[in-house]
C-alpha cells in the first residue's frame, strides 16, 4: 500500500484524503496540534465544518502532526495555508523529507488586505510559494499542480465537459514530474490535458492566475469552473 | 464616421489600427514624436519592422502626437507600453481625455529582469495598470478588454475555434463597457464569450494573468491561443 502524507486539514486537504483513500492509498493527514484538531468544534473561516466531522466519516485516514506525517509518507502532499507552508515544512524535519516528492497545490493568498485575497507580496511576481518551497527544501522534489482551481474539480475532472480542461504541471525534477502525472491520471485527468510548463518558476504563472480565478468565481458565484487551452 | 485614436505604434496599435479602418473608423494613432517615428528604420526590441513599412501600407491611418490624436479621437484606445502608459496619458492633456472612454489594453511588463518578463511590482497585485490609469485620469472611463491575448486573436477570434473562447472586460462605468462590447461584437466576439469581471479593479486578475500565459506561450512556442471557461 501506497503511503501518503496530506499536510493540511482544511477543505483541500480532506478532499485530496479522501481520493487517495479510494485509490487504494494508506494515508496521514498531517497538522500542528492532533489533540486540538481533533477537539477543535468551531468551522474555519469559509464556514467549512470542524475537521472531526468530517475525519468521524474518513477515519481511515491517520492523523499526526507534520513531523509524523512527513515521516510517514513516501509522497508528500502540501495543502496548507500559502502563508503557513514553509513553516509547516519545516516543523515536518528535514530528515522526513529527503528525496521526496512533494505536490504542492497551495496557493500564496494574503486576505488581510480585504476580499477578494491579493497575494503574499513576498512570494508573487518575482517569485512563487513553489520555487521558494524548493529553495528552502532542496532535499524535496517539489511538483506544483492543480493549484488552478476548485479542490472538488482537482480529483473528478470528469465533472466538467467529459473532462476536457486544462491542469498544469511544473517542477525542476522530470521523474518527479512523471510520477505525479500518473497520479493526475489515476484522478480522471487526460495525458492531453495535463500541461507541463517546466521547472518550478513556471509557479509564478500558475499561483498568479489565481486572482483571475476569484473574479471568475465572483462572476459566476460558483467554483465548479476551469479553463482549456484552445489552440 | 467615427473617429478613434490608438495610443501606441507597435504590433498591438497597428493590428488594431488596421481592424478598426477595416471597419470603416477614421483613425489617428498617437506617438510621442511624429517625424521620428516616420523616419525610424529600426525594428523593435521584439523583431517587428519599423512603423514606417506598416503605415506605409496603412496609410489611411494618420498619425500624431499623443495630444493631437487624443483631440482627434471620440474613443481612445491605450496600446502603449504598460511602463509609459501614464506618461502618453499625461501627455495627451486632460482637456483631451475629458469624457472619453479608454479602451485599456495594455499590461504592465517589465522585462528588466530578464525573461520572461515579471509585471511592474507597483501595478500589480494590489494595484493594475487599469487601476492606476482611472485613479490618474477620473476624466476618462476605462474599459479593461483584450489584455488577454496575442493582437492577432484580439482582431479575429474566428481564428479559432470557431471564437468559441473568453475576453473578459471591466470598469467602473456601465455605459462605457456596453459601447466596448459592442466594438467586441463588431469584431467577432460573441456575447456569451465576452466576461464582465465587474469594476475596474478586476484588472488585477486579468494583468496577473499574463505570467501564466507567457509560460503557455513558452510551452507551445506559439501566441495564437486563448482559453475557454467551462462550467
Amino acid at each position: 500500500m501506497k503511503k501518503i502524507a496530506i499536510l493540511g486539514t482544511g477543505s483541500v486537504g480532506q478532499t485530496l484524503a479522501s481520493k487517495f483513500i479510494a485509490l487504494g492509498y494508506d494515508v496521514m493527514i498531517g497538522t500542528r496540534n492532533v489533540s486540538e484538531k481533533l477537539t477543535d468544534t468551531k468551522s474555519d473561516g469559509y464556514g467549512n465544518k470542524p475537521f472531526k466531522e468530517w475525519h468521524s466519516l474518513n477515519n481511515l485516514a491517520k492523523l499526526g502532526t507534520f513531523r509524523e506525517a512527513s515521516a510517514f509518507g513516501e509522497i508528500l502532499l502540501n495543502a496548507t495555508k500559502g502563508s503557513f507552508s514553509i513553516a509547516a515544512l519545516k516543523l515536518a524535519g528535514a530528515e522526513n523529507l529527503k528525496g521526496k516528492i512533494l505536490i504542492d497545490v497551495a496557493n500564496p493568498l494574503d486576505s488581510s488586505k480585504g476580499m477578494p485575497p491579493t497575494l503574499l507580496p513576498e512570494l508573487s511576481n518575482t517569485n512563487s510559494l513553489g520555487e521558494e518551497i524548493q529553495r528552502t527544501f532542496p532535499e524535496l522534489k517539489v511538483v506544483k499542480t492543480l493549484n488552478t482551481m476548485w479542490n472538488g474539480l482537482m480529483v473528478a475532472p470528469d465533472m466538467l465537459n467529459n473532462g476536457d480542461h486544462v491542469v498544469f504541471m511544473c517542477g525542476n525534477h522530470t521523474d518527479a514530474k512523471k510520477k505525479v502525472k500518473d497520479i493526475l491520471i489515476s484522478f480522471g485527468w487526460r495525458d492531453k490535458n495535463i500541461l507541463d510548463l517546466g521547472d518550478i518558476s513556471a509557479s509564478r504563472g500558475t499561483e498568479m492566475y489565481l486572482p483571475l480565478w476569484l473574479r471568475v468565481f465572483g462572476a459566476f458565484n460558483n467554483g465548479a469552473f476551469n479553463i482549456k487551452i484552445i489552440s
